[in-house]
């Protein structure tokens, strides 16, 4: 499977955008609310993967759950996918679990899905497909 | 900067090899002890960057005792870069740390130096440069 993106829980965009644009050496191309997951993006290029920074946008957001257990850092791999449902179906049948049973609408234009990272070695793995 | 690989610290490559195996749908293709850093890793593409698992040799390595801290999960992003001389001078022109002064031989044919990811969001960066 292809690397997509790492997502990377931050307090704030204002300060981590000017970190990682000093950092990467670029700016951030796209910022994008996603507010049924209580989350606002801010993303940089890094080949052909990306970095996505997620700011909490409520308390309730699983960002802010994420940042008040283990601090800022890394959140998540995602990978891209042709189709999410086929994948769900092979990885469910070779005994991975799923954090929700059906893939829903994310950032960037894409249906996505998680893994459990407890049957992930610890990562948290997000599938994702680029909506029709 | 482009995304290398992204180091996954984990406990025992048997149970990890076969997961990610399973996970990603392919077979780890390259194995490689690193015995200055204490680490035996397992390399797997993922498009154009690639996973590595990192499990530690020693008690003292490194992963041991980021495994006794954190769990099994995400160690590190690796940013390949062209000069790492250079890249260490403009990134502490902009006020970041490192961990070491110098690059060092790391797995993979690389030159590799990491950040501190006090300074890094809590990320730990790694910058590696393909050995000549």
């Amino acid at each position: 499977m292809k690397l997509e993106h790492i997502g990377i829980a931050v307090k704030s965009l204002g300060i981590s955008d000017e970190l990682f644009t000093k950092l990467l050496g670029e700016n951030s191309y796209k910022k994008e609310c996603v507010d049924r997951e209580g989350v606002i993006t801010s993303f940089y290029k890094t080949g052909e993967s990306k970095l996505e920074l997620l700011e909490a946008s409520n308390s309730e957001s699983p960002i802010s759950k994420f940042i008040e257990k283990k601090g800022e850092g890394i959140h998540h791999l995602a990978f891209g996918v042709e189709n999410i449902h086929e994948e769900i179906k092979r990885l469910k049948k070779n005994g991975f679990e799923f954090i929700s049973e059906e893939p829903k609408e994310g950032a960037d234009n894409k249906l996505v899905v998680f893994l459990h990272p407890k049957s992930t070695n610890g990562v948290l793995v997000e599938l994702c497909q680029e909506k029709q």
